[in-house]
This record gives structure tokens, C-alpha cells and sequence, in this order.
């Protein structure tokens, strides 16, 4: 049997896999990590765009496509990625096996195109690797009880692989995208951004769900739940990264992590709700149990009478929200419903920013100085977020980075 | 329960799914038809050149792909196709749902890459069919006991749907493909090819043995075993095609049923072997062994001393069949091996040939005329074959089918 800590998990993604150059030095820089490293678990996307060129395709057929068949079609992204990979490492002389949906037996429920992970079976690849195979699994998908293919919606491939981790109990797991790392901003807006080089589960998930694009929150939280340490690096050159990892305790003091912005929201808004409290969190309810995230919950009391409420929700539940509010408001003949997609989402996100209201005030002053207005605004124990114009975002997100990494970088944030 | 005799196989190539509009109109065409026949089994292949473009993708990693991994990569053909035929019959009101080589339980053996199908447990499809599913198949493709994705070889879409319809005990398989039938001979050799209207199991079988592309042998071969009544005919265009089925009495006299050329062929001549007969059967037998077909075996008695041995295998199988040979011979130091691929093999098929000499003389006296040499010739009860240089075999067989099928149209061979 093998010592199972010595297992490291590998993840790929679309950028990783965009050409057969690519795959075939992803192959090699496996290689060398397998001299020292006996026990790999490698986790791939679909190569390059083909996830959307296959949602293109079938779109042309049918805008709603039956959940189940475009999981069918979608899958083959990943199939074809991991077979290619394979015959690339076997090809150099690396002994690799690869396993799709139907064999790497990772269980989903039955929520087409969004499937949460319910259970693993490891034995397939575990045996696989007891013969000295690297694993190459198809990331992604999974599979319901009665053999139905689904997908896990975005960020599918690295939640495969850290769930994976927690399943075979890898030591390490590395997600290789085409950044070399957290950044405490997007370095296309600001040029002075600068990688994070360790930052605690609670962090990292709070900028996953504030619209860093480099990992996405589910696979945070899985690493949390099993204390996973997760690697995020740039497959295409060297490079330390970002480590995510327990928080330790020097973590604990003040400590802005990263600022981010979100375009892709909608903010919902509706006003003159019967003033019943449970009539607000009915409607969060119905929402929930599409399993659609929501964020920046603001509830108003306007005036004796009535309740406001206002939410953010991504973009991709546009339809699905409204037609849902639509629905549960039916009831209410006063209620008066609202969207826009004119905001972005603007967040400083840190362990104790909460307990350091100078962060909250300086802020407020940085963005007044710009001149720009803010629609709301909310604060929890790590982050602070407001909604503004779009196109004033850019211009916010700079002067708060300059606050917070350039002016603070040696006084108050000290733990970058 | 449904009645099992309603159910009805179609089987769509690569060429009638060439595009997503090709796409859409075999799904309507499928609507039409599921008006009369309540319970459609579909089958179908990749998309046009999809395998071909696999191909040469996993080609430009490696040139010797582990068979494992290229049945993963060329499985996701047939599940692209899969997944867009049922979304379009979606789109128009069809029930449908496809099914992976994982859902439609096809078991094979483990020779990748050329699988043999060893049993179908449809209790999945027909469950659906008693749903009022349309069931989409994918073709070419199948699974082993251990769960791994097989693939069938050559015409292996057609195989699927022929296995398919004798598990589910259709009523008749329908094969759609580029071509409205089966002719007489390849209508670009030769305009005056006709469209065989009614042709038995084994004709069929020796025409395809013989080259006809139009369905593979091994489809032939399982109809015949089970009886199963097979259509050929164009998704393109309507038209009654050819029906392939029993023999039937009036079909037992004299009848030259089509003419090939087959010019994906090696010729292999091994001469001075010694004189044991277990000799020649022993490499017959090691090839056999592969699985590959060789056909017009000539064994000559060139002297006392020595045996001369000589047969044809396809192209696909020249390294293979080149390297066993080699192996085999090492032993027999006298022995020289010879291969060409400078010969067409052309043959005339119909059943009762052999017991008609004059078809012989007729053959021998038609190529003569022409100034043409044969290298060498085989006959059996239902065919005629010899090998002719490439460069003049569509003039032999423009006189050939002129002879049998313009001449002797009202004469000897009466019943096309």
C-alpha cells in the first residue's frame, strides 16, 4: 500500500491545455515533479475555449438545451483533455492512466449543469496508483447514482481537484493557471498589484467570492473543510505563487488581503414589501433553494408601512431571479420590483477589518475624494463592499489600492 | 410493457451529421418517422471528419497512442453527436435522451481500438423506450467489464446499430448514409451502376468483404445471425434503397449481384517454405490471432522442396501483419517474404457463381480482351477475385459490369 500523504493533486486548467505544444509541456514539468513526487493526481479542463465552443454549438441548435444533454456534451471538453495529456506523458515515458465521469466515480447529486459533489470513491485510482500510474482525471464532471453525467458549473475543474485532495488525503494541492499567483488587485487595473504570497481559507474565499477570478469559492471552502493546503501558481513559468493555507496567528492583526471588483452582478431592488420579517427571508428562500448565491442583503425600513430590500446576485441568475421575485411578489400588489447591471462590486477584503473601523472611514474618505457616490454598502467580520457606477470602478479600485498597499504597506497592513 | 417487435434501429453516419443544419434535418426526419413507428432507436457516429480530426490531433503527440487512450479520445465523437441529435429533437417537441458507451451497457472484450461486442444489457434503453423516449445511441463505441471505453474498429457505427437491433429484437435496422443503396459497382467508376434493390446476407457480406464501403461486414454478418432486416438508403434524398435479407429461392439462380475493387490492399507472397502443411497454417494462425481478416490465400506447390504461400490483408493492418510475418519467418531461413501495394483486388459477386463455369470463362475472356494480366485468382461458391495492377482496374471493371450488367441484363443474370 502506499503511504497516502505522499499523494499530490495537479490541476490544470483551460489556459494550461490551449494548444498541443501546451499539453506537451504540461507533460514535461509533470515529469519532472514525478522524480520526487511518486504519488500524482493530475486534474484537467477542457483544452483552451472548447467549453465555449461547444456551448456555441448547441446554443445554435437550442438557446435551452435539456440540463442533462448539455452535461453529455460538455464532458467531452474534458475527455478529450485528459486523453490527449496522457498519451503525452506516456509518449515521455511516464506510465499514466486517465479516468472520465464514469470512472473516477465522483458521485454528484442530480442538480444538472451545477452538481455539488456528494461522495468519492477512490479505490479505482487509488489502485492506479499503487501501480505506479499518474492519474489523469477528468475535472468538471461527475456522475448521479443512476449513471447520468453532470457538471459542476464554474470553477468546476478546481473544485474536482481539491475535493479530490480531501478524498485521497493529498498532501498539497496545486491549481496551475495562467497567473502566477493572488494578487491583491486585478494587475490589469492596477499596476502596482502585487501577489499575495500566503493568505488564510476565510481570505481567499471571500476574494473568490468577490469576483477574483482565480479560484473559485467552492474549491476554497473544500480546502477549508479538509485543511487542504492549496497552491495557486502560472503553469507557464516558475514561480512560488500563492500559498492558502490555515490561518496562523500573526494573520490575526489588521490586514487588508486584496481589493477586488466584480462587473458581472445585478443588483436587484424592491421596495414596499408588507413589513413582516418573514416575508424577506421567504423570497431569500425560494432563491437559496435554486441554489443561487446572494450577496449584499441590505434590508431598509423606510417608514412605518413598508419594507425595502436589495441584493446582489451574479449575472448568470439573471433569469432565474427575476422570474423568482416575479413569481413571490404576485402576492404583495404593492411591491414594486427593480434591476440594474449599471453596478460593479467593489471589496477590501481582510481578517479583522471589522475590528478597525480607521479602515471603514478611510474608505469612505478615499472614495469621496474621488468624487464618486456609492449606491450601498456593506461590512461583515473580513470585507468591506459597496456598489458603484461601472465606470467609475477602475478609478476607485486604483486609489484604494495606492491607500492600503502603497501608503500603508509599512504602517498599519503589514502582513501582505 | 411494450411490444417488442414495434421497435425500430436507425443508424446515421458521419457524413448525415456533417453540420448542425445536416443535424436538423435528420431530427426532423426522425420526428416524421416517429408518427407511424412509436419506438425509434437512433444510433450514431461522429460528426463528418470529427474522427479523423481526433486522429490526427492525438497523431501530432504521438504516432502510437495507448489504444486505452485513444478509445477515451475518440469516444467523445459519438457523444458530442449524441447529445446535439437529442437536443435537437428536444427543440421539436421529441422526447429524447441519449446514451454513452457507459448507458447503453455494450459489452465488449478488451482489444481497444477493435473491440468485439459480447453483450448488450438494454434493460436501461428499453426502460426508456417505455417512457416514450427516443433513444440516441452512440455508435462505434463500447464498454468492458472493468469500465473502460472500447472502441469497434472500422464501420464500428454500424456494428452498434445492428447489435443493437438484434438485442432489442427490432423490426428492421435502417442504415442512413451518403449513398442511396448498394450498386452494382462504385457508380464513379462506372455511370451505369444500378441501385440493388433486394440482396441476400451473404452477398451483401462478400460485396462489403469485397470493398462496397457502404456497411461493414461485421454488420452484415450479425443481421444474418440473428435476421434482422437491414435497409440501406440516403438521409439526403428519399428512396426505397437496398434490403438486405434471407436468401430467397427465386434468388438462387444464376445472379452476378455487384462487382468491387478493393485498393486498400497488401499483398504478401512468402516463398520456399518448407514443405509442411502445418507450416502455412501456423502464420496463418498468428495473424488470425490479431483479429485480421486475410483473404485470397493461395498455397503453391512450386517444387518437391518447397511451399509457396500467398494472401492479401488490408492496409490498416500492413505493420502488423509485416512484423508477424518477420517474427514467424526468423525461423525458416530459406523462407522470403515479398509484399506489394501496387495490386486492386477485383471481384464479382452473386450467389451460384461457382456452380456456373461459363461466368468464369466469361471473366477470364472479358479481362483477356482488354490485354490485361491478373497476378492471381481465387473463386468460391459466391465470388470471383483476382488480383490486377491498380492503374487498369476501373477498365476492367467498366467492362466487367458492361458484360454482366448491360449484356447479359435480360439473359443470364436476371434477377438484380
Amino acid at each position: 500500500m502506499i503511504s497516502i500523504k505522499d499523494i499530490i493533486v495537479k490541476k490544470f486548467g483551460a489556459t494550461s491545455l490551449m494548444s498541443i505544444n501546451r499539453i506537451k509541456t504540461i507533460a514535461n514539468q509533470i515529469k519532472k515533479s514525478s522524480i520526487s513526487n511518486k504519488k500524482l493526481v493530475i486534474v484537467v479542463s477542457a483544452m483552451g475555449s472548447e467549453t465555449n465552443n461547444l456551448i456555441d454549438l448547441v446554443n445554435s441548435i437550442s438557446k435551452q438545451p435539456a440540463p442533462r444533454e448539455l452535461d453529455m456534451l460538455l464532458s467531452t471538453g474534458e475527455q478529450k483533455s485528459i486523453a490527449l495529456l496522457t498519451v503525452a506523458l506516456n509518449s515521455i515515458g511516464l506510465k499514466a492512466k486517465s479516468f472520465n465521469s464514469h470512472q473516477s466515480r465522483i458521485l454528484t447529486n442530480n442538480l444538472h449543469n451545477n452538481a455539488r459533489i456528494l461522495e468519492i470513491n477512490t479505490k479505482e485510482i487509488i489502485n492506479a496508483l499503487n501501480e505506479n500510474y499518474v492519474c489523469v482525471i477528468a475535472g468538471f464532471q461527475g456522475l448521479t447514482s443512476t449513471g447520468d453525467i453532470t457538471t459542476l458549473g464554474r470553477g468546476g475543474s478546481d473544485t474536482t481537484a481539491v475535493a479530490l485532495s480531501a478524498a485521497l488525503d493529498a498532501k498539497i494541492c496545486e491549481i496551475y493557471t495562467d497567473v502566477d499567483g493572488v494578487y491583491t488587485t486585478d494587475p490589469n487595473i492596477h499596476s502596482d498589484a502585487k501577489i499575495i504570497e500566503k493568505i488564510s481559507y476565510e481570505e481567499m474565499l471571500e476574494l473568490s467570492k468577490l469576483g477574483a477570478q482565480v479560484l473559485h469559492p467552492r474549491a476554497v471552502e473544500i480546502a477549508s473543510k479538509f485543511s487542504i493546503p492549496l497552491v495557486v501558481k502560472s503553469s507557464f513559468e516558475d514561480g512560488k505563487g500563492t500559498i492558502i493555507r490555515e490561518k496562523e496567528k500573526n494573520m490575526e492583526k489588521f490586514n487588508v488581503k486584496g481589493i477586488t471588483v466584480d462587473h458581472n452582478i445585478i443588483y436587484f431592488s424592491i421596495e414596499k414589501l408588507p413589513k413582516d420579517p418573514n416575508i424577506c427571508y421567504q423570497l431569500i428562500n425560494e432563491i437559496n433553494k435554486k441554489d443561487i448565491s446572494i450577496d449584499m442583503v441590505i434590508q431598509n425600513l423606510k417608514n412605518s408601512e413598508f419594507n425595502d430590500l436589495s441584493f446582489t446576485v451574479s449575472k448568470d441568475h439573471f433569469n432565474q431571479v427575476k422570474k423568482i421575485c416575479a413569481t413571490f411578489l404576485n402576492q404583495y400588489a404593492s411591491s414594486l420590483l427593480q434591476y440594474s447591471s449599471l453596478f460593479s462590486k467593489i471589496s477590501i477584503v481582510g481578517i479583522g477589518i471589522n475590528n478597525h473601523p480607521e479602515v471603514l472611514a478611510d474608505f469612505f474618505q478615499c472614495i469621496a475624494s474621488l468624487g464618486l457616490n456609492i449606491e450601498c454598502l456593506t461590512t461583515s467580520q473580513m470585507k468591506i463592499s459597496c456598489l458603484m457606477n461601472k465606470d467609475f470602478s477602475e478609478k476607485a479600485i486604483t486609489a484604494l489600492h495606492d491607500l492600503f498597499f502603497s501608503t500603508h504597506l509599512n504602517s498599519k497592513n503589514t502582513a501582505i
